[in-house]
């Protein structure tokens, strides 16, 4: 299979993603990919001199524009056609790849989907689902931050390809799928979350109700359902304390000759928690009701992380994750034009 | 001064109020305080026979009913007149009191303030406002779900009267005023939160602007202004992941016989960053723009949180916070009928 990879997208680009995609062949010899970096061709090749790696697996497709992250995206996808974003999308579009990562303007990489690739039928709203850590492993945010303002049917349809999600990629049977709420109660929140319960709990889905949101690191759902906004502000809290917790211990540690040898010998237990809650291990987030496949790594993502979602990209092609969406949807809403 | 707690309210009450009040009273012998405990007399009469306290400053208002959490708000304030926790509120109402503390049903906490207390006037909404940890020390958090729906000028007023807070409780000179958003450009978020940039951009606080939900732990503004549903998420969400990280680093530890003599020497440290993160030691969250002293604790406050609740209420009375509030409001709002 082929996946396209956004060369000039995210903050350490272009050289972290040229390294990860090298990374990516050397690491997986054995499987069935083929890499296309999208980018400034002289700039790619220029970097691609000091790495070794099977050439005949990485094909460079060259784009002179690069569209940077303070860019308004309606803007920057109509004025640069020729940017790597804009150029991998159409790869994507003509099926010329089976995927396509970038880590560049989340905005842009959404509106450009939308314009290029176009929804799956029956999702009104494309959302952006990334994994989140928790303590029994891993739930999936839908949506983090693609869509500002939501309707009741959003929230429903980000439940039903969440759902799917998890159980087809990460082979979870019948996902537990939650609805952020400011209470247990079905008639917490407002019209629109209480709307979205009645209409969540018609699907044959797993709906354990509202969640709060300290439930989330519980891990209590496997899908968090909430609009754009409050995803978002989840994503970036939860981004925010781990760093912010571990910067107060390393503060507290030195103070003290007991606490830095107890933390020089805890420090591996510290490192694999580190590591747990880094996002760059889970790869990027789905642009989950796209009619193709995208995934849109961290902005801050650095070789390895690019790695991941090359992985996590072939998981998704191989499981035919779209075609399973497809399905789901068609068969919601049969049920509900029945009722 | 005279200080009512409401004994029935709350997952621990009544025991760890009562204990909570007694307790107070032991440790600020000093103090010109003296405290009201609101419930059913028998039962603390009961519970105080095992303390030794100073009988002459605590004193029972006794209250036959009791608002338990899962009731709805508006039923319980208009059926349970005679509850500790609207006689609390009459007694504060009647200025026989100068604060009121409880740990009960929030909702029914601020409806019944808004009913027999008030608001401040210009002042539309009263928020819930607790004191959240961070890097950097701790920030105030405006609304934190008392109102689920905001307009812009709520959030603006939720900016005042913060930043009042922060400056008059907390001695923080000028501070910092942020508006949760989903990035940092004016441009961001619906329009309620483009509107309420503007308008707390013309008054003459310390606005700092947009800030993203990983400022927040990193202390970057000392007042978070935000709806009442996404200071909800935040608030819980800070509380869950706090606990969480500590659950996964527990069972990472118990792996291994080195991790363990790490986390031994570390514990001293360990329980001093628990402690910095645990809401009980920052008392509990002061009903904002309400025209009275109103202290809403943890619904799970233990004996220890009231104390520091009592402790925190002193300080709103001697600080004479509410003038404050009354005095700013007055000025931004002058100002703003001048442009």
């Amino acid at each position: 299979m082929r996946i396209a990879v956004d060369a000039m997208g995210g903050d350490r680009a272009p050289d972290e993603m040229v390294k990860g995609c090298v990374e990516a062949l050397n690491a997986f010899k054995d499987h069935d990919i083929e890499i296309i970096l999208v980018g400034q061709q002289q700039v790619i090749d220029n970097l691609l001199q000091d790495y070794d790696y099977d050439k005949s697996r990485l094909h460079i497709e060259d784009a002179l524009e690069v569209i940077s992250n303070d860019e308004k995206p309606v803007n920057a996808i109509k004025k640069k056609r020729n940017s790597s974003m804009m150029v991998g999308l159409q790869l994507l579009k003509e099926k010329k790849t089976e995927a396509f990562i970038s880590a560049g303007n989340t905005g842009a990489l959404m509106a450009g989907a939308l314009l290029k690739v176009g929804r799956i039928e029956g999702i009104d709203r494309p959302a952006l689902a990334p994994i989140i850590p928790t303590v029994k492993g891993a739930s999936l945010l839908v949506d983090a931050g693609a869509n500002i303002g939501c309707k009741a049917e959003h929230l429903m349809q980000f439940a039903v390809m969440g759902s799917v999600y998890m159980e087809k990629v990460l082979n979870i049977p019948s996902p537990r799928v939650g609805l952020v709420n400011v209470g247990e109660e079905e008639t917490k929140g407002n019209d629109i979350i209480q709307e979205a319960y009645t209409l969540i709990k018609a699907t044959h889905l797993n709906f354990i109700g509202n969640i709060e949101a300290r439930d989330i690191p519980a891990g209590k759902a496997d899908v968090i359902v909430c609009d754009g906004f409050v995803g978002n502000v989840i994503l970036k809290l939860l981004e925010g304390i781990a760093s912010s917790l571990f910067e107060i211990l390393k503060q507290d540690i030195l103070k003290s000759w007991r606490a830095k040898l107890g933390a020089l010998l805890l420090m591996p237990t510290l490192k694999g928690l580190m590591k747990e809650w880094d996002y760059a291990e889970y790869g990027g987030a789905l642009l989950l009701g796209i009619d193709g496949l995208i995934i849109k790594a961290h902005g801050s993502s650095d070789a390895s992380a690019i790695k991941n979602a090359i992985k996590q990209a072939e998981i998704f092609v191989s499981k035919d994750v779209l075609s399973q969406i497809r399905n789901e949807i068609v068969m919601v809403e049969d049920k509900s034009n029945e009722q």
